[in-house]
């Protein structure tokens, strides 16, 4: 299993960079470097990706970069490019002197106003001990209801289905929902009942042999680990199919996962209370994203 | 009209003041405040209230204070208490030396992480030449679907109804959707039709003598400038009336409004693209929020 343990090595290391007068400058991580009147802050005006950092690079940055941009122009926001971020990434790169795995958040926000210019920065810091824990040991879920039809927000732009934004307020209070109910995490469902997305996270369930994920036109994110699990997968000659699922579908599956870019394929071993089995699939699935 | 003008004084002045080691300290404006890991910015996961200033003070502060104590309680937000606010309010009137209007921003943060210290801040800056505009003119607004019935809020808490949380890109999304279409603002519609509320106000309307607005029940936010146009028509013997309406009784109605703190009541002149007059109503309501 990838990187397992390392993130247990003590660090609190956080190294953070702007992107200023067209350059990437590393700043102290303490230090504060947003304004009071960014957009970023007091509209979640903005969007971002994470990026995991394992042995000292960024190996699947370009999936997250071409993410930053989809949600960018889904925003209208100004991107500062592919250079700014690659800029960014090796200056947060260049200070990282962990042995532990990181997690590198990608941030650009719409700055101090409507045509003046975005905001763009890059934070990296270890990744938590706790999700070291659910990629190892798995997790509980509960699933909630989102409320909107699963075919509504492909044809209403205005509710930024697809865009990553820094908007994550109710993503984070269906979190502490969780908690409360003794899950560690959530699959987000369409009012009649179709599989969405984790709050940070894609679904991903096996049935058959074969590996499925939830159709992109319900307004998820387009998961990035996902893409590649399935592109190894095909490679591999598994079969792999994007599915309208219901929670029904993933009680039956043989196996069901939360993929997302640093926690990788975490095993749902509980749904909705139910314990259930992963079928011995997990190890697989793992195989194919640490290639 | 109060204050109508008053904006168009040129002021760039701007406060800022942070909440710190137990009382609120006053910073240059242009000194960045916000770390770059604090969750109201990677997350937008805080609350906040915008609070007209007129005179010189905030005459209407105790409600904003009391839904932003009500909102940090939906999202489990430790509040530092009315007096770090009123002393943070204090400080930055205490600096606003400018004539004109101003639009005073309290947002309260989760901060670098859960159990750490919230982040209490408070900015304040002249309101805007545009938003005078709109409230002297009138606006164009379209209905825009959220996609979620009105009575789904109410039953899952993870949604966040009835918080002013700074997770507002959706929000945003939906006004820069309205520019494209010519029109000033939004009224957001529940997958039924039903009014819910728009971006950044309540709507208000008058039917038969009655002043009407949505159900806090549908999850909108509970206006406190509402609140206070019902209490002061009541007092005025003018019937009010908390009535689901659909977008068609808004096009029957003999005035509607959008109702804001610093915008007060904005006559919407257009609704979907069709011209619609407010019966010469709207001299009424403003002076009743002129009390």
């Amino acid at each position: 299993m990838p990187g397992v343990g390392q993130a247990e090595g003590v660090s609190d290391e956080r190294v953070v960079a702007l992107w200023r007068d067209g350059g990437a400058v590393v700043v102290p991580a303490d230090e504060p470097v947003l304004s009071a009147f960014d957009l970023g802050l007091v509209r979640g005006d903005g969007v971002f990706e994470t990026v995991a950092v394992t042995g000292g690079g960024t190996p699947h940055l370009d999936a997250h970069l071409a993410r930053l941009e989809r949600s960018a122009r889904l925003m209208e926001l100004a991107d500062p490019g592919r250079g700014a971020w690659q800029a960014l990434v090796d200056a947060l790169l260049a200070r990282w002197s962990t042995p532990v795995e990181g997690a590198m958040r990608l941030l650009l926000t719409r700055g101090l106003g409507v045509g003046l210019p975005t905001t763009a920065l890059g934070v990296l810091s270890p990744v938590p001990a706790e999700t070291v824990r659910q990629r190892t040991e798995g997790i509980a879920v509960v699933t909630l209801g989102l409320g909107v039809p699963a075919d509504f927000r492909s044809t209403a732009p205005w509710l930024l289905g697809g865009a990553k934004t820094l908007s994550y307020a109710v993503n984070m209070a269906a979190l502490r929902h969780a908690a409360v109910h003794g899950a560690d995490d959530v699959i987000f469902t369409s009012l009649e009942g179709q599989i969405l997305e984790g709050p940070t996270s894609t679904v991903v369930w096996s049935a058959d042999g074969v590996l499925h994920t939830p159709p992109p036109e319900t307004g998820i994110l387009p998961g990035t680990t996902m893409a590649r699990l399935f592109a190894r997968a095909a490679e591999a000659g598994r079969p792999t199919a994007v599915t309208p699922g219901t929670v029904d579908d993933l009680q039956a599956a043989d196996a069901v996962w939360l993929v997302s870019g640093v926690r990788a394929a975490a095993t749902v071993h509980t749904l909705d209370g139910v314990p259930r089995g992963d079928a011995g699939l997990s190890a697989g699935v793992r195989g194919l994203l640490a290639r």
